[in-house]
């Protein structure tokens, strides 16, 4: 009934109608585009991988990931995206999209997948850790960007 | 007195030695090895980057980033460690890095800089504030390793 699949080119719009579910379901505002999921996935040297569920022949969910670099341990994977569309929840895609995510991870020995949870979800959570995650609950996740990135990028002469 | 530049191979031991003396301060174990960082990080496709800080002479401290994708923005930078020597810190030399990353990360237009503060580390994200770091708040960080990975890749036979 289930078959996962690594995203090819023409995935792209199916991959960002999935992308736009996710955020949605995640409450979080997205900007990405084609041409950019085109561009960063599928040139010769992509920006991120991605994997397509099937259920029964139909898009169940999509896994997106990447190479992270933990200074500590070595390179590693960030699973970007874990999402099943709610008609196919509890059947066990989102363990087989994470699980295909290790198998690949093994094949060239990362450390670790990394992922970030949100703090309200708490059955996923759950679900997590009954699969052995270790959760850094110390860590804060921020970023620069918009104005306060140009900012800083502009002081950077000063140092020159 | 202060001088930015990028980490060439030949100072992976130093990077090496700021590494541990990051992880120690943040109480983190760490594990990286020199190979490691060589083979990661310097390479014709690094896995990272890394600035290297002086200050009149003396290393002062470092930044390591690596290309992030977020799925809704596109493509970005993560900030994985910006570290300052405890003898050189309240001197500007960490704002000056960041605002190098900064400025690298405008050269060729990822929309943000992520990165992750120890919650307990509240004078830093007092900082970050006032540079005008966004927070998600929302967000818990975690991994899957060791035997939780392994025992999740072996799963993905039966999915095939």
């Amino acid at each position: 009934m289930l078959s996962i699949r690594p995203a090819v080119a023409g995935d792209v719009p199916l991959l960002k109608t999935m992308i736009y579910e996710f955020a949605e379901f995640y409450r979080f505002p997205a900007f990405i585009t084609e041409d950019q999921l085109l561009r960063d996935g599928f040139s010769s040297t992509p920006k991120f991988r991605a994997l397509i569920a099937e259920w029964a022949g139909e898009v169940a969910g999509y896994a997106l990931f990447f190479e992270y670099y933990s200074s500590f341990h070595g390179r590693s994977i960030f699973l970007e995206d874990l999402f099943v569309r709610a008609q196919f929840r509890s059947k066990g895609v989102g363990k087989a999209l994470l699980a295909r995510v290790a198998a690949i991870s093994q094949q060239d020995g990362p450390f670790g997948i990394v992922f970030n949870v949100f703090a309200w979800n708490s059955p996923a959570m759950e679900v997590y850790k009954k699969m052995g995650a270790t959760f850094w609950d110390d860590l804060k996740t921020a970023c620069f960007k918009d104005d306060a990135l140009r900012a800083l990028a502009e002081s950077a002469d000063q140092y020159d």
